[in-house]
């Protein structure tokens, strides 16, 4: 037949941990090492068993396949590859970062697009991480989880895996992005905004790049192309002490000293509506001043979820004045790696 | 295991047509008779084979069952009946509906609940059409339908299904409901809105009555119970001729009057803002009294989506007056069945 | 002072009637020949009398103007032309378009923009009419209204006013456009939705052309430009039997036949879905056919609020090839317009 | 005539500072004692200059009037008392929101209802302060500000204070309440979610207690009302030192012992997702254990806008064993006075 004359498209898979291949046991959901890949084997539309069978029943490490797919010029054959242990999104760290991206990093020529499976806690951070730690990235790479796991009857694990692989294998976009609940959003502009609906996540300042409906909207004018030809890269050399301070009414000097102190080299500071600051409080502008002379990277994002950073007003121009860094229109998740990343490639001036 | 010890619920699915149960050829969705009982057999999130075979192996119409789902108390075991042939939902008519109901009615007492599958293109007009024709209600009614068909990788027809017959299986919703995207709304206050994306339908003036999260949320004070303890019963004796009139600027009055003439003898007006008409045609007011006069009933709903009719502006006012019944906060899809039901039970006074 | 200094951008208003400036009488509105005029002459932020008494006194007809607006490199003077009498929007026709339309033509020369304060009702009809009517238009027609009489306390009527103003004599938006709520929408785009919200207009298939917020918003790469340069010019020799048909289940082919009778010339089809009909009603279809052999115009639109007609699918493919127009992504208010004009740029040629 | 007949409503009004009352030099806002209440006596719609000569001649603090109000029962007087200095919310501490709740005590007898005018930055704070501070409050506190200055020509500061009075003046609705573009919201459920719209403010966990649309629509079911009938108290010996938290991947455990560390008392946790922590961040688990246990009070707040935290996930799980108090759907703004709050009613148990 016609289905089997698609060429492949090869993505691979990297099944970090998270709610989507969780298995529930007595209502309560727990991570079971290789109960997704086993899970996926069998439900139909996440896999082509007939194909593999056909195609694949020699090799040591059997892949996955999609079906085929409507208007798409390519049927998508995946590998998953496990995390051992599975991780809970909540205790990701800077090494983890590190690991997904080298493990990107090592499979690129081999792949022509990349999905990370992720807890969905941390999830926005993770992307907006790796979208900066990547140079020069020329594939696909589709982060995404589920609210409920695919193994269960009602999910939305099912719809979003599809949904990733489709995008990893058939498009040519090469951004670090977050699918989600029929939206492909960029990764270091997407926000968990919502802890149990099934629309969890949204990019607040900026339309998604693509939407699922009865066809697939790719919004290509948004995609970001790397104007350099030089190969793809990862920065893996990160500053690791680096927090988020958030201004509120009457905080105290000595919370705000403590945070500046060492060992913290970098701060996102969460700031008021457009990026504003306590005017009165010299005693933490002059903190701030402080901690930035000696070397600390502050970066100024806003407490909203809407709207970008204005170094017009009063307070911005403050803070800009005094060496913190505007952070447009980013959300706090985003700015906070970025700001590990431009310690780490401005520190060599220092 | 537990999951056997769950009480079942039985739940009937009349399958009437519509994308949800298509077969894809060349990229071209096609109804094929017996395709989608055939394919959701082995769908596992639809399809508890081992349980069925565990407990139905002996019976001679073998049905279907949903894997336990996490929170309810019951497991949903439910029987397909495929219309024959099956239905472009733009091909539905008044005996479509007669026979929808009847066949609900026949099994009403076998039954917990009833699942209606249906094409999306007059779904809301079907659903609005047996809330008015069944009085009484003890069970849900859950109607439903996809955008792209349950075969297919990509679908939202298999969560469209499972939250329909989980709905239809373990809530005490007795209402004629629309379930679509994770949205259960009420039958006759829903309009197809969206003809491309996945959240298809909506309704405009009122909350769902329940939304589908990480948890089911249902919100109970909105579910209509009737108060009456009579037995459930549906009103087949529909009156066949009613239409609908959207009123437009320099509207001929010959258009008015050749729709009003017989056989016509039911109006949905679709009028201006709250309810308005052009005050200086008196002559179509006119026509509308000459035609209410010889017996015609004429509902008068308004263009917007959102809003109620108000007879207390000066031109809903003389609608009134000559004898137009206001149609509240209805969209002019649900009343236009209301006009048909009207004029039944009224029929008989005349 | 500095804001002196301003140049002017000079505005004509067309105070066709409509709520906005209506007059409260126990707690009725009702429309008073010459109230708006007088009742904003007082309102600071609508008129700078000031100003106007300093630059304007010896003038016959004095004007008013806005004070100096932020950002804003011109000062807005604006002279208001009142209709007689005021027309309730319901009461629109064919005549009333051709009116305004003409209206600006004739005052083209000498004004900047232009605003056009109409009733809600049939506020987008207008809208679309005007931009069909209207050729080469090289400067902004900007038509608003309120929900709220502007002469009331609590009134959106004021804002939406200012709105309009700052936008046709400030902004390079050679358009019709329809202002309300914050939004600048693309006139045959727009659509009455809610009949009570003071968010009234959406345009459901495009985003709005310009965005009020702290700063006004122009998403400049939307704004459509002709690209030719011959002069502005007003289509008035309209037809004027067109009318609006909604399908729908069982629909009686005596009211089909009896609305595309003559005097009809044109038709709005509202159809399901993306453009569908019932495939088994060869009545109609055979009806459609006849009617567009004897020269009818006949255009698909859907009956959906969001979504495009798509010819590919079987239905929509009937009546294209029988010569229906497809209505692309219009709703229904803007195309039956459209309708019209196509009739009389094509007539010519029959 | 009728309108002086209407019985009046006596409305306080702080004016403790913010955008709403700037004054615009050379495009630049500042603050200016005098200039809002100066500018306000000459804008119709906000002040009835004829109403307060005829009634208020005499008086040595003027009042201002609204003019009648169409369907209200009651005209609004009101007296604005300007704060000195003017405040930038920014700048708002514990002390400024003693001072207004004890304003509003002192002056409790005197009026039907109060309005406070506030910078939009931390409106949402003070809100949930005024809120939580405020014991038996049996009238309305209605904050309110704008994003563009009433002075303005394009502003919303005219409808929101306009409403703002309406509604302090006559609904009874005994809350503290922040009112912004057409909506009133329960002010310890809202937050300043746009820093560029004029739509600024939300309650994503809450629909509006009242929308404002061509009529006012109050959800009166949702108005909560003391059973108490004592009488009317303001808590005023608040926690001082409380401090926010915001958790992290890969945080130091340095910073997080730092801002534990005395003189805080209180900290607000932003967990990630529905109350979760990293759980293999035993060292985190243990600062704040030892923290609980020497007496701090420690509320559980998710990052997400939307949904509430759960103590049944492990990590909330942990959190709710070592004494951490859940802050159900509260977002992040006001648990923190609440914090501080509970500190205080509790602290006497220690």
């Amino acid at each position: 037949g016609q289905p089997q004359a698609l060429p492949e498209s090869r993505v691979l898979v990297l099944y970090t941990g998270g709610t989507i291949g969780m298995k529930s046991t007595d209502g309560v959901y727990c991570p079971v090492a290789g109960y997704l890949p086993e899970v996926i084997r069998d439900i139909p539309p996440l896999n082509d068993r007939q194909y593999i069978e056909a195609n694949y029943a020699q090799v040591a490490v059997r892949p996955y396949s999609l079906p085929p797919v409507r208007h798409m010029k390519k049927r998508v054959v995946y590998w998953i590859v496990e995390y051992e242990p599975l991780l809970d999104s909540c205790d990701m760290t800077f090494d983890d970062w590190i690991r997904i991206a080298s493990d990107i990093k090592k499979a690129y020529h081999n792949y022509d697009g990349f999905v990370v499976l992720h807890g969905t806690d941390t999830l926005a951070y993770t992307a907006s991480a790796l979208s900066f730690m990547m140079e020069n990235l020329g594939k696909p790479v589709i982060i995404t989880g589920s609210q409920i796991p695919v193994a269960e009857v009602r999910s939305d694990g099912m719809e979003n895996l599809i949904g990733a692989l489709i995008t990893a294998g058939n498009f040519d976009i090469p951004e670090v992005c977050v699918y989600f609940n029929n939206k492909l959003m960029r990764g270091n502009r997407t926000v968990k905004l919502d802890n149990s609906a099934l629309e969890a996540f949204d990019s607040p300042n900026m339309h998604p790049l693509a939407n699922m409906a009865i066809n697939i909207k790719v919004n290509y004018d948004s995609i970001f192309r790397s104007d350099n030809i030089a190969a793809f890269t990862v920065h893996e050399n990160l500053c690791r002490h680096v927090g988020m301070l958030r201004i509120f009414p009457s905080m105290t000097i000595e919370s705000v000293k403590a945070f500046l102190a060492p060992p913290t080299q970098g701060v996102i500071l969460q700031t008021f509506g457009s990026g504003n600051m306590p005017t009165r409080r010299s005693d933490i502008i002059e903190a701030l001043k402080e901690a930035i002379e000696r070397g600390l990277m502050v970066i100024n994002c806003s407490q909203c979820l809407k709207g970008q950073v204005d170094v017009n007003y009063a307070t911005g121009k403050i803070l800009y004045d005094i060496g913190v860094i505007p952070g447009s229109d980013m959300t706090s998740e985003p700015p906070w790696r970025s700001c590990a990343m431009f310690w780490e490639k401005t520190s060599g001036m220092r």
